[in-house]
């Protein structure tokens, strides 16, 4: 078990593109669950997938449980009980300032959405802020993927304009 | 990914105690789902623990996934998202006939429910009867662990009496 302790940003431009250390596909999905369950969450990364349980937001902490299993698993699971509920991005790993950003761009029904995320020792851990970084988001729950997976990007009215 | 097909019996009477070669205690609990999600449980039992997503029932199958977990993580969730969804027993393992059952004697509130279950290849398998086993409720919902753990037997009106 870990406690997560994110922060989420918009982008402010394409400039973190030149710092990309890596790349990889993610499709993600989502149980439907009656709050205040947790969120369970199937993902393919890659040539690897996961499952995880992460329990409800408290400040910009929560409870994670994260286990990895076979692809085959999480194809079947996405399938038999994510419906639509599905997010499909490319993650980016973006060094600055002596952090790891994961920098996310989105597709499909998110497509034109890009947030950057890093994760922090504790609530009040500083960073170095990089120049291609936009406002935060952190308490906006609509950019949770969770979020994301049930009323997509592409929907919203007066989404913000990205980079 | 499995794809479970099992059969419920009550008892007839205690008989099966002089067959049973193991006893694990287990206690096991739930998320709180929407339909049409599957059900995600987690369990300890005895030096181990699991979490295990099971499909919607099709007749008496239905698709399972288990993954075997650090018991610090079980005890955890089922502390933070199972709220009072938990069951505990005590497993038996009982072979009769070239199968061997699993005969679950249930404490706190199923306190005097005993259930005994096979896994079978098929809907249509064959198997020799126990003199110790009782009438079949694979059909009757009521007997899921999910199902006990939101209401427990001890709350039935006419519960049938056993063994």
């Amino acid at each position: 078990m870990a406690v997560e302790i994110e922060r989420k940003f918009l982008l402010a431009s394409e400039a973190w593109r030149s710092g990309a250390e890596s790349a990889v596909r993610m499709v993600q999905g989502y149980f439907e669950l009656l709050p205040p369950s947790p969120t369970v969450r199937v993902r393919i990364a890659g040539e690897k997938a996961f499952l995880t349980v992460k329990g409800p937001v408290r400040n910009i902490s929560r409870s994670e449980f994260e286990y990895e299993i076979p692809v085959a698993d999480a194809e079947a699971m996405l399938r038999e009980f994510c419906g639509g509920r599905v997010v499909e991005k490319v993650r980016y790993l973006v060094p600055y300032g002596g952090f790891v950003w994961e920098v996310d761009e989105y597709f499909g029904e998110n497509e034109g959405l890009f947030t950057a995320e890093i994760e922090l020792d504790g609530e009040e851990a500083s960073f170095s802020v990089p120049p291609w970084l936009g406002p935060e988001v952190s308490a906006d729950r609509r950019y949770s993927n969770g979020a994301l997976s049930r009323n997509p990007y592409r929907r919203w009215n007066n989404a913000p304009k990205q980079a």
